[in-house]
């Protein structure tokens, strides 16, 4: 698997976009996976560039490029991607699925200087077959088939995220740093105390309840943090119940 | 790698959503990718049922429950995930990225019965810590730092495409079937054809020219029936060059 893309020479490119809502959320998800380059062919609006929905995203925006053709707005790309819903296009393309699509777009992007144009049709239509004569191969997002139509700017999302994900990186993940043995044992044994005090085992059968409550406290994988925590709340508990007790105790006298 | 996972026991939990446009493109989402069960918690407003963003995903509106509080919500799941956008929260939770993040609920889905909640919080807040609390841990989508707030719907959309994410199913690809040896040849061979008739090679020079003709066709990888196409354009190409010379010819007598 290659890395996780840099997405520098990546070009999003929307064609004939009916909604300026949806370019400027293609250009959030844009900005938020790190993706500069938008290139917008024939909008149906013109008012894109003010779209309240780029949240964050008013530099890519504002960067936004605008191409009266296709083959103007992918000029410079080696490798010219497009997207579709449809499936059985009747084979005029190889299609891929996201997975393995993005696995090629990264292979490419990863060597030199290598543009590559990422394609997406209108919210209505989809690409034209004239737009699609234009790309290498088309890429489709595995949806189900009683609903392969997804909005724009999810798309986008969904096809950037596919590009920057990182199995390996995902690996490091913030873990709680869990306790060791001595600090479990600690909890374990002013545990096992409280059990005593309270009448929920009793002193004479100890053996075998004391490795099974041993057991039942691993289970539990204590953070550090949080052993410390138990052992507070036990001990705490310990000594209410003994001066309760001797309380009673001594009532009872 | 566990296996795409079925989404039928995963819930969509949005909690305190402000734009009913929002819950209604989660929905669209969530019909994409194939997961029927939205439960919403106190929602900003009421209509969102009615959301004409959620294209093709009215079922799952309609279905959807409503919840006054976060415990109520998730009370029959057996994992509990809360997503948010900020990375280092003084580590209260166990914080993952998606891709690992999505690995233990594919893992926890595809055993028995087990339900699992994935929250979203709010899009001006995100999750509150309270809500947090109900969770066993957290999953963060890996934005770039410098804009880490994704849209509700399109962060929707990430989390349940790299749910249904299939790496082996994406191996199986529908590509152009390849030409055999057989028609690379013929139409290496009419092409060399037109190469001598039009002088662009000479017959007294051809070993050599003739092997690298024979690699540059190689490398053009033809799908089959272009290989046929091809041949047909060059054989059109050398009948038109032979009318054509001996039209000359007969003109140069």
């Amino acid at each position: 698997m290659a890395a996780a893309a840099d997405l520098d020479h990546l070009r999003i490119v929307l064609v004939a976009a009916r909604n300026p809502l949806n370019i400027g959320a293609s250009a959030r998800a844009m900005s938020n996976f790190g993706c500069r380059h938008l290139r917008v062919v024939s909008p149906y609006e013109a008012g894109f560039r003010e779209a309240r929905s780029a949240v964050g995203a008013s530099a890519v925006l504002a960067a936004a490029e605008e191409y009266k053709s296709v083959p103007e707005a992918v000029a410079d790309c080696t490798l010219v991607v497009g997207t579709t819903a449809v499936r059985h296009r009747d084979l005029q393309h190889t299609l891929r699925r996201l997975e393995d699509g993005a696995r090629l777009v990264r292979k490419r992007l990863s060597k030199g200087s290598n543009r590559v144009a990422l394609l997406f049709g209108s919210e209505k239509f989809g690409l034209s077959n004239e737009a699609m004569s234009h790309c290498h191969w088309l890429l489709n997002i595995p949806t189900r088939e009683e609903n392969i139509s997804m909005n724009l700017g999810q798309a986008v999302a969904v096809c950037l995220y596919e590009l920057i994900r990182d199995e390996k990186a995902a690996r490091q993940k913030e873990k709680l740093p869990l306790a060791a043995a001595v600090e479990v044992e600690r909890f374990t044994s002013v545990l096992l105390e409280n059990l005593f005090a309270s009448g929920y085992l009793s002193r004479r059968r100890v053996a075998d309840a004391e490795l099974r409550i041993r057991r039942l406290v691993r289970r539990l994988n204590l953070p550090a943090r949080d052993a410390v925590i138990w052992f507070g709340i036990m001990r705490q508990l310990l000594w209410k119940m003994r001066s309760g007790q001797s309380a009673t105790g001594a009532l009872d006298k």
